[in-house]
């Protein structure tokens, strides 16, 4: 792993570096983050998805509009041009919290890490956002970046996060 | 505390609420996240910033910015003109943590809780951005609101956070 | 109703009027438009809407943002920052054919046509994506402002429209 | 023709769908779409361009702008790098209406079909914008997509729209 | 005029000031700046113009555009509803120079010194966008605040600029 | 040199010329500016800088951001996906003048002269926003191309602009 910041020049000044010489190669970067709040705010969550008025479906699309304004938001990040993005959302009723997965790819030469934690939180703003009026003590964490493919530097996949599934284990 | 979520109509159909007959106060939020790291990282981040190249210069840049872009993110929340925005780096480290605090105020209809909670998101995802290179397992959490103030339901103080200082019992 | 464009000044240069003048009014603006296609891709959209997969929830999204960036995209309109936003969608099955309302309210100095103009259009778009691997020959059309209060000009409502209902007499 | 909506999963989620697999190849839409307007607004719009102060040229700007944000706009687009954009106005005198064509060009893994049908839509929003002091009921319809070539589906003509010309027909 | 940087706080911090005290006050900036090129350059401008195709037209749309970017550009500017914006282009065919200048207005709590600024930096460069084809070594330059007026410093008249005129002086 | 402007068609119609015939190649452009303010303004710059609070800072990460955003702003610039941005400034105390350089990469079709002096131009506003509490009479100027290599038409180095460094001869 790298020893020096790659956001910064030899005079300590910031870049964007240079991945002219990097190569096209398909990525992918999966991240995964969580919103806990009371159980009740969860259950009423849970409740008015089954009827009409999906919290959810709003902060899906919040989150796949926010993977594309990545560059836009994080000062040295590189423009990309995504191939996909998805989110998955995964209510744990019991303990009043709800995990959001993201996974984003891309043909190109930088990872799409940022694109995916950028779009998990703010998936999570957007929860906080619709349910503040019943609950303001929601905490947003646990924001973290699982597993990355692609590039010079291979693949990772974070340590002790034995992560028990995915999409498929999901709800 | 409202028992409803107002984001949705009663056909529970998504909409950004009428904020119409609401006064303009004086409004101020506090928001509070971190992001964990090794604390070989942190060491680097704080070195550094003694010479030259400053990751929560270039941060506090990016959260100040995504403030004012909180509207385009966050579906449903109202436009605003931001009376001010601050950020604050709370660095621990023996702990390889780093506390972002952000201070957002407006003279307006509504409160300014997403866009201290957005600037704190997109501050702490700015500085994974700048050491992913070094360490990749970086987490960020407790995103959460500290304070709110002004507007018709009044002062909020969240719980048990006791929170043993602020900007003057930064570093 | 005025004798000249007001976008431009005496030598026909394209200005952003001087609204200063103007004073702070409620105003409300009420625009629809529609999208035509075959019936068997409405059919579809209601079905998987009972289901899963809401295609007119992703598009109220995209509508309600997309007026937000109202004076973003059309070049002389003011910025503004709107109270509320709602969008509704009026499937007629048996002719192919979605409506989309839109309705926005301001405290400004401007009417808000433009941004309900620009919801409805940016919503029925979004349609068109959605359902463009299944149908290429959808048709946006009829996209009109039904009525504007508020401001010098008092209140419009179009004329032959008679709109036989509304959110009410809606689906 | 797919026989399903390609922007949800299995479940029913919004998704961004995955280009990855798909060839670079030279791509082109074509859209079209009119504003219908009264006669004399028309006639005041030809009449200022012979002398000075051009409706079109702004309105020719905000749709190549607006081209450009599509994929910010549309929630499920992907973003792609445009190799060209241009607009034409057609006025036809006699019948209060102005056509809009819009031509895309890219060379990348999806077509341009919605960057040139919402360079359309926010060109004609302009054009209403420009003319709603004069006209109010001015309405925005026949946004269609004309034709489509490139990408594995192939070329797309659209059935009986028999456009009897173009660039080359126009005024 | 003040002694100190007022975008740092007493840390040396980057902060974007509080206006929550300052009064709504109409306010009024304009700024001039200039691009000179080769004569040649701007002759070709100035005979299009007569005939067709605007290059001015299209810098004004850019800077009017631009004026309502700014506060999303300048990272301490604060976000402002814009009362109006107005560009002004003269050329000055003998020497290759187009100056540009623009008005800005606005009723609020600080100043459009950087929208007015904004937009004459962003019109010439699109004049140098436009032109860069037949003559690369265009310059952009002098670019500064000609007067500034309303808020509690009142107004600010440049120096030894002593502008001969203005829109009425203009060609 | 062409002699055309490419960026009107032949009935003078501004149009975002198509690239698509263009080859893919690694291009660069260097461009320079200078922002000149009273000797005492510059002084207390470079003391802050020492201390702490860096206006340089600032203006760098502006200068990048504004880069990422040139085909927003610039009506007729094509989306690039830039491979690199790095801002240097070069304060020249004794004569009140600060001179900024930008350099940009890009692999594509066209070239990034636009990105290079937007960054600049960005960079320079953003300088005077931060000072202008101090003074008001800073003007901006010298804004221009130094080279530009890659692409069909090949290498640009400005005449006598003889660059006495760069980099290497800063500070």
């Amino acid at each position: 792993m790298s020893e020096r910041f790659t956001h910064f020049d030899d005079e300590g000044q910031a870049i964007m570096v240079d991945v002219g010489d990097k190569a096209d190669t398909q990525r992918l970067a999966v991240a995964r983050g969580e919103i806990r709040m009371r159980e009740a705010t969860l259950e009423r969550i849970l409740d008015r998805r089954v009827e009409k008025g999906d919290v959810f479906a709003v902060a899906r699309i919040a989150g796949i509009m926010a993977a594309k304004q990545t560059s836009a938001l994080i000062p040295l990040c590189h423009p990309l041009m995504l191939n996909s993005v998805s989110l998955d959302f995964f209510p744990h009723p019991g303990e009043g919290r709800v995990e959001v997965e993201a996974r984003v790819k891309v043909g190109g030469k930088t990872g799409v890490e940022m694109e995916a934690l950028t779009a998990v939180s703010v998936a999570t703003l957007t929860i906080y956002d619709m349910c503040k009026a019943v609950d303001k003590e929601m905490v947003i964490g646990e924001i973290r970046l699982l597993e990355k493919h692609g590039g010079k530097s291979g693949s990772f996949v974070r340590g002790g996060a034995a992560r028990p599934g995915g999409r498929e284990s999901g709800e």
